[in-house]
């Protein structure tokens, strides 16, 4: 297994075997722990000492479905904090299946040198002068790598938010029609990769190379029991197919957790407008795709497209957390608006969490009424334009509060918060507050165990159990992102002997013994090197604290505040 | 001795008795203890948690010399740490004359409410409605109150750039000829001003009720000797009165330290046309002030009236600081447009030496060429006007890189250092470094430790001894802010027996033994409570270090960079 690194301030490649430290790691564990062991901890997160790595997850491109993940990790402008960012589409697939563990960029080029960095199907990484693809958005971007390499590669790049270095930055990814509409967004990543001069890693889709499998049999017995039980469950067999992610609009708002004009309210009147049902129901009548594959490797399907009134394209992979962001959170009720501001945000790169949260901000400063969403839509533009206000919105929601002194942010660590307001559901507080990563969904999301209409048995309004809950959630999480399985694909880890099968398919590609207890060794590994290089950037129990408004504010209609106490708080990383 | 606090949630005023753990203290000690015990480490500097704290120094209103020193402190919007921030004028003394200790100023009114303080001849205060005062300039809000109140009134207060609570906002304070040319400058305290509603504190000048000396003769004996030493000192007794301030401008820059083009240089070549001796000259042939009373008590009068061609009013008290900040360090030789700026700075209310940076930063990065005062003016002009940009400018140096991803920001704790540069005078990287208020030259000024000139015998690109010099000073400076003697009256400080004697003044006010132990343990005091309440707001040693670019390049004509190690730096407060 190959690790490349890339010395962008004297342009060349080497490739490497992996270390014999790194190797049987992929994804989370080996971003964090590269990043924790290579990267100065107190280092200028856009300066060249900063490293942005790219590692598929250590399933990618075997025979195990739903395992295209990529993470993505470096220190992030936007925390300050170590980074790993996930994300889906066919990258991690085709980097894995060149025996490709992990691509470090490293340096940063004179100024105004910019790069792409392709790898060829030997699995050859060469970088080529940007041309005049620095500057483009990331649809044109794509068309333009298209046009001079052929349709054989995957893109993984940003736009022009990246190149500006600005903190809510996504890196973008080629789905499997080759859209960049997935996005590694959280944290900033794509500033890291604008200050790097790179405006995309170019990979090719046909590698035949990937990892062997120390026992091939018992690999693919446990990877087709592990696909059946994906197959059998009802939420990712039935449920994420039809209405994808955006199922969740409907009982997260009845829940009182849809956090809406700025964390104003926690339910949203139009909630119905903007739900998983109706948005099915307005795709299957333009002719659009409900059930739609956007990744390699998945059966699941619950990626969408888009379309207008016309019939026409207009975003794909439309998801929960941005029908959020940039509906409830800002008030606005207008699916095609919602699409709209989507498909801006994957094409000039920019995390649509952070991004609808910054409007949200702004709406909530006067800047614009809520529910503005033509205003919303021209502040995406601005961003594209880089014009002075643009950059502040591009800066994400601190940097908006800074610009108008408005004090509702909702952020920790200064990243904002996902679509569960941590009012209603503590256990969302806990993982906010104290995920290495700032607030952060998929860190630790306990909404299942939260929620009786999801089988949870949690009191989500008392604060007992739930820093167990999140400790435990967040260890397994950054297992799982470590093995790279899809988060929706976790039913095949939740059927009886899910894990344990997953164990064997470690054993049967490590050739070592691996057991459930190794399993909750590996995230605890994972999560403790992220602790210590936070630690050592700065970070004390202090910012595993949730923004003010949170303990301060009850949130409509149940009218609470975060109870977690701090030593409560404290007590979650006591491992 | 009274405390008086003021309830802006609520505007309402109580007046108390100084409560026993702060009585004979003053001034810094006074407002970073009870801001310690009092403000919660963590809330937010610009919400209703912090608290604004102005109070005279021990000496202030006593028969001692240069002592209305006032100091303003609050948890900073800049920094996120504690902050003293030190001023002249005559508001200190009025308020001692009151028999007034501190106002604290408490909560944050409702939305849009806005208020100026007053505090009549008999130490009454009361809140009114601030009106149309709110909005204005602050030479036009002294202007404004003045026509209300008549002159019998000190102004403290703040422009347009603390009413947007702009991290780089000043308090601005009026001088002895009433105008609004003195500013508590550094940590954007004007910001926490701001963000109370409160436009300014307006004290009556004639009070008669100050704080009974408990043996008056010994401490006027004392005090009598103290000033003799003030004007027999060469420094304090002729130089400062005929070329102010500005007289560092020559030897600063004759040693390389003198911070040029945002610090890419240490020497300036045009540091001739801005020179101490240059300004005086100017001054002279346009029938200017060259020796200016400034303060109350002052007998030094290093003050100046700098006015233009026709002989007409410029600006007040053009220290060195700015002819720096608005000078070298944006490549600018013309003082006529140093002046204006600085008056500029005074009028909406902005700490030049922050501004000026944050200035200097935006050309670095190319947005205007170095030494382009047209620009300058102008960038100062849109913060007045509030516009995007002039919002960037505002918040200072570091929201200026992160707007243009510029990585050159020469500041720690998010504070810009001040004209010296730590590359060519290590002991101020070490001051810069550690000290609780961000990089800040008062907090520990070993520069004349440094250079032969001054009669220093430190090594000043060595690492010996720096460490020791910097915390002596540090903690020397801490008891100085306290008692509230002017920095340039410190001759008499270090005249023979000049400690002995300022501790005879302490003991002879309070009425209980004070000896040079105490002196040092005061000053213990107040670092210790200022580095435990930043302890608790989440400061680490990471906290304690310079940004990269002073451990990274080189500084011309010396070219040396920082070498004072992190391990030193964290001895720096070991006690």
């Amino acid at each position: 297994m190959k690790l490349i690194r890339v010395d962008m301030t004297n342009a060349t490649v080497t490739t490497r075997d992996v270390p014999e430290e790194f190797t049987n790691l992929g994804g989370r564990a080996l971003t964090s722990l590269l990043i924790n062991a290579e990267v100065p901890a107190d280092c200028d997160p856009l300066g060249p000492d900063n490293k942005l790595i790219f590692a598929p997850g250590y399933f990618s491109a075997t025979p195990l479905v739903n395992t295209s993940r990529l993470s993505v990790g470096a220190k992030s402008p936007l925390t300050g904090g170590i980074k790993e960012s996930n994300v889906g589409g066919t990258v991690a697939r085709d980097l894995a299946r060149l025996g490709i563990t992990a691509v470090v960029v490293e340096g940063r080029p004179e100024d105004g040198k910019t790069f792409v960095l392709k790898i060829d199907e030997n699995g050859e990484a060469s970088l080529a002068d940007a041309g005049r693809i620095w500057g483009s958005r990331t649809y044109e971007m794509v068309e333009q790598i298209r046009d001079q390499l052929g349709p054989d590669y995957s893109v993984t790049g940003i736009g022009p938010a990246g190149e500006m270095q600005l903190s809510a930055a996504s890196i973008q990814t080629t789905d499997f029609d080759g859209r960049p509409c997935r996005a590694a967004g959280r944290g900033g990543l794509g500033a890291v990769m604008g200050s790097k001069g790179l405006k995309a890693l170019v990979v090719h889709k046909k590698g035949n190379a990937p990892a062997p499998l120390a026992d091939p049999e018992a690999f693919k017995t446990a990877a087709r029991e592990y696909a059946r039980a994906v197959r059998a469950d009802e939420f990712s067999g039935e449920v994420l197919p039809e209405l994808g992610s955006a199922v969740l609009v409907a009982p997260i708002n009845a829940a009182g957790a849809l956090p809406t004009r700025n964390a104003r309210e926690g339910q949203f009147e139009g909630a119905d407008h903007i739900s998983g049902e109706t948005m099915a129901q307005i795709i299957r009548e333009r002719g659009g795709k409900t059930t739609h594959k956007g990744c390699a490797q998945c059966i699941i399907n619950c990626s969408n497209e888009y379309v207008d009134r016309e019939g026409k394209y207009v975003t794909s992979s439309l998801e929960y957390e941005t029908i959020w962001s940039m509906g409830a959170m800002i008030g606005n009720d207008d699916l095609d608006t919602i699409a709209r501001l989507d498909f801006l945000c994957d094409d000039i790169g920019l995390d649509t969490i952070s991004t609808g949260v910054a409007v949200a901000v702004a709406m909530d400063a006067g800047y614009k009424p809520f529910g503005d969403g033509r205003a919303a839509i021209e502040m995406l533009e601005e961003v594209a334009g880089g014009t002075d206000f643009g950059k502040v919105i591009g800066n994400g929601p601190v940097a908006v509060g800074k610009h108008f002194g408005h004090p509702r942010v909702p952020v920790v660590k200064g990243q904002s918060m996902a679509a569960y307001d941590p009012r209603a559901i503590q256990g969302m507080a806990v993982t906010y507050a104290t995920s290495p990563m700032g607030a952060d969904h998929t860190a630790g999301w306990v909404v299942d165990q939260s929620l009786e209409d999801f089988g949870g048995t949690l009191d989500r309004f008392s604060a007992e159990g739930q820093v167990e809950a999140s400790r435990n959630t967040q260890i397994h999480m950054a297992a799982v992102d470590s093995v790279g399985i899809c988060d929706f694909a976790q039913s095949g880890l939740a059927a009886p002997g899910g894990l344990e099968n997953v164990c064997k398919m470690i054993a049967a590609k490590s050739g070592k013994a691996f057991t459930e207890a190794d399993w909750t060794d590996l995230g605890t590994r994972v999560l403790k090197a992220e602790r210590d290089f936070n630690r050592r950037a700065g970070f004390t129990s202090q910012d595993d604290r949730l923004a003010p408004m949170f303990y301060e504010e009850p949130l409509p209609p149940h009218n609470k505040v975060v109870i977690i106490s701090d030593e409560e708080m404290d007590k979650t990383f006591d491992f």
